[in-house]
C-alpha cells in the first residue's frame, strides 16, 4: 500500500471514524437552554411553521442544508461500488460544501431497488432540505432521476457530475479561447466521453454559443454518428451524419478536445493532428487522457488543462458547486437554472483574468499567477470565489 | 405572545436559523488536507468498504450516526402538523443525542404518500446510518412501521415514544414501588392513554413481572373491555372481561396510575379512591392529568411523577434514548432488544438509589437529593448516566 493510501485510511479512521460531526449551533449546556431547544420552547416554532411553511427557513436549518445524495453507481473513477462504499466520498463532498461556502450537508446513501424507488425516496425526504445535490450517479439513469426530481420538487436539484463539471469546463474554455484568439462560435470540438459530464458540458457550451454542428462526441465505441443503433436518446441528440468513425479521425483539425473518459486514450499523434493553437482538456482521473508533459512535447502552441491539482489549470468542481448552491440558497431559488449556471461560468472566467492577491500566491507557494496559458481558472483557495460567484448566481435567479 | 414563546423563537432564529451545524471532524484547511478528505485520498477507504462492508464503521461516521425520522403525525402534544413543522423538534432531538451521548444525528422529515412508502424510504436510506430513531409518529401506524423496519434492517430501530418512554416509566415505577413497599407482581395498574407510550409501557412492565390481569387500560372512550367493537388489534391485546366502564370506576382501589393522555382528566376524588400508598404518574404535557399540588392535597401517602421539569420526579425520555443508543452503537448491536431495554431500566433505577454527587446538586441548585418520594429517577444532567447506562445496555446486547 502506498503512503498516500495509508495516510488516507488513517485520516478517515483516527481519532474517530469518519469525517463529519453534527453539532448544536445554539447554546445547549443548561436545562434552561434545553427548554428552548426542546420542550416546552420548541412548540412555538413548530406552530409558526404549521401556520406558514416558509417559516421553516426562519426557525430551522432547512435553508442552509443540502442533501448530497447518491446510489453509488459511479463513484469517482471507481465505478459502481454501491451506496455504502460511496460514503467516504459523500462525507468528503459535505466537507467541501462547508469549507468553501459554509453550507451544511447530510450525506445520504440510497440503496433503492429501482430508479422509481430512488426518486420517490428523495421526494419523500425532501422537506428536510433546502437543496439536493445528486452525486456519483451513473448515466444515463442520472438524467431520468434529475428530470423527475426537478419536476416534482420546489427546491434546487443539481447533479454536480453534470452541471458542476460543465460550469468549470465552460469557464476554463472561455478563457483558453480568449488566450488562443478563437471564438466559441467557430471552434471545432471533440468530446471524448458521452456520460453525465460530457453531455452536460456540450449542452452548456451550446447554450453559450458553441455550434452543435461543430461538435463530435466520441464514446468507447467510437464517433457518435447517425448510423449507430446502440445510442441512448441522450447520445442520439448529438449523433452526426459523418463519415468519421475513430477518435483519431475526429481529432484531425479539431480546435478543442474535451476528455471526460479514461486514462491514456489520446496519443501525441492525435495532438499533432489538431488545428493550430489547440486546447486540450484531459480530465480523466486519476490519470488524464494524455499527460501534459507528453502533449507539450508533441507541440508548443497548445493550452492544456487536467483534473489534477499537481498540473496547471485544474478543472476542479469545487470551484463551482459550493458557490452555485450558496447563491441559490441565498436567493431562495426554487431551481438552479441554466441562466444561473452561465452566470457562474462568467464570474469564474472573469475572476481568472484579474490580478491574484498575495494571500493566494502564498497559499499555493507560487511566485506568480497571471492570466495566461498556465492560469485559465481561479484556484480553489482563492477567497474571492465566495465573494464573487454566489452573488452572480443569486442575481441570475428568477 | 408569552416571553417563553418569544424567547424560543429568537433562540431558533438568531444569529442563524435552526439549531444544528454539520462540521468537519478532521483537518480541512489546506489542499493537502482535502487531498485526504476527498480525491485522490478518499478512493482508498471506498475500496476498503467495497471489499468489506464492515469497514464503513472504520472509515465513515456511520457507526455514530443516528437518523431521527418522523412523518410529523404526532408532534409532541401538538398533534399531526406534518413533517415540515416537526423539524424544530427533530433538530432538538438531535441536539439532545449530541449533548448527552455524543451521537451525531441527521433529522429526516418524511412526507410519504403511504405507510408503505414511508417504510421503503427509510429502508432505502438506511445504509447511511448506524441506527434509526423513529419519532413523533402516531399510533397505531407507528407499530406497523416499527415492525416492518425491524424485520428489514440490520441496524437498531427504536421508536422513542414507545420504548424510550416505557423504559423511564418502568425505572421510576420500580423505585416508587420499592419506596411504597409494593411488588410489581401484585399491583393493580390503571393506564390512561392507549397510544404508543401507554401500550409500550404496559408491555415492558409485563416483561418485568407485572400481571396483565391486574392492568386496566382506559382510552378516550373509557375502559378497554372485551365487549368494545372499536378497538384496534393493539388495544384488543389488553381488552378485559370487566364490568368497569369509566376511569372513575377503574381508579377505585388501584395501586398505580399511569397517565399518558391529556390535561386535567384525573380528579381529586379519583386519587382519594385509590389503594393505600398509591403511585401516580401523570405525564401529559404540558399540563399533567392532575397537578401534584392537587394530588398531594387529596392525600399524603402517594408518590407523584409528571413529565415536567418544574415538579419533582420528571419522567423524561432524555434519561433513556441517548444512553440506550450509545450502548447499542458501542456494541454494534443489530437491534435494540427487550433485554437491552430492561438493562436500561435496572441501571436507571439503581442509579437513583445511590448518593448524588455534589456537582449534580449544584447543577440543579439543590441542597439535597436523596432516594425517596421526591427523587425516584436520576436527573438528566447527572454525569453518571453516560458512565452507567450505555455499558449496561451494551452488555445486554447479544
Amino acid at each position: 500500500m502506498t503512503t498516500l493510501n495509508q495516510q488516507a485510511l488513517d485520516y478517515h479512521e483516527f481519532p474517530r471514524p469518519g469525517k463529519i460531526s453534527v453539532e448544536s449551533s445554539k447554546p445547549c449546556a443548561t436545562a434552561q437552554d434545553l427548554s428552548l431547544a426542546y420542550t416546552p420552547g420548541v412548540a412555538e416554532p413548530v406552530r409558526e411553521i404549521a401556520k406558514n411553511p416558509e417559516n421553516a427557513y426562519r426557525y430551522t436549518n432547512k435553508g442552509n442544508l443540502v442533501a448530497v445524495i447518491t446510489d453509488g453507481t459511479a463513484i469517482l473513477g471507481l465505478g459502481n461500488l454501491g451506496p455504502l462504499a460511496s460514503k467516504p466520498v459523500m462525507e468528503g463532498k459535505g466537507i467541501l460544501f462547508k469549507r468553501f461556502a459554509n453550507i451544511d450537508v447530510f450525506d445520504i446513501e440510497v440503496n433503492a431497488p429501482s430508479i422509481e424507488s430512488f426518486i420517490e425516496t428523495v421526494v419523500n425526504i425532501s422537506p428536510t432540505f433546502g437543496g439536493i445535490n445528486l452525486e456519483d450517479i451513473a448515466a444515463p439513469h442520472c438524467f431520468v432521476i434529475e428530470k423527475a426530481l426537478k419536476e416534482r420538487l420546489d427546491i434546487p436539484v443539481f447533479h454536480d457530475d453534470q452541471h458542476g463539471t460543465a460550469v468549470i469546463i465552460c469557464a476554463g474554455l472561455l478563457n483558453a479561447l480568449e488566450i488562443q484568439g478563437k471564438k466559441l462560435e467557430d471552434v471545432k470540438l471533440v468530446c471524448l466521453g458521452a456520460g453525465a459530464a460530457g453531455l452536460a458540458g456540450m449542452r452548456l457550451l451550446i447554450s453559450m454559443g458553441a455550434k452543435k454542428e461543430n461538435m463530435l462526441l466520441v464514446d468507447s465505441k467510437g464517433v457518435i454518428h447517425a448510423e449507430r443503433s446502440d445510442l441512448n436518446v441522450y447520445k442520439q441528440e448529438f449523433a452526426k451524419d459523418t463519415p468519421l468513425r475513430t477518435l483519431t479521425e475526429a481529432m484531425h483539425g479539431a480546435d478543442v478536445f474535451i476528455g471526460v473518459s479514461g486514462s491514456n486514450l489520446v496519443s501525441q499523434d492525435m495532438i499533432k493532428s489538431m488545428a493550430p493553437r489547440p486546447i486540450v482538456f484531459a480530465m480523466a482521473n486519476p490519470d488524464p487522457e494524455i499527460l501534459p508533459s507528453e502533449a507539450h512535447a508533441a507541440r508548443d502552441d497548445l493550452i492544456m488543462a487536467t483534473g489534477r491539482s499537481d498540473f496547471p489549470n485544474q478543472v476542479n468542481n469545487v470551484l463551482g458547486f459550493p458557490f452555485i448552491f450558496r447563491g441559490a440558497l441565498d436567493a431562495r431559488a426554487k431551481q438552479i437554472t441554466e441562466k444561473m449556471l452561465i452566470a457562474a461560468v462568467k464570474a469564474l472566467a472573469e475572476l481568472a483574468r484579474e490580478p491574484v492577491p498575495e494571500e493566494v500566491l502564498k497559499a499555493y507557494n507560487a511566485k506568480e499567477m497571471t492570466f495566461g496559458k498556465d492560469y485559465i481558472l481561479p484556484k480553489p483557495f482563492d477567497p474571492r470565489l465566495i465573494e464573487r460567484i454566489p452573488p452572480a448566481v443569486a442575481k441570475a435567479a428568477d
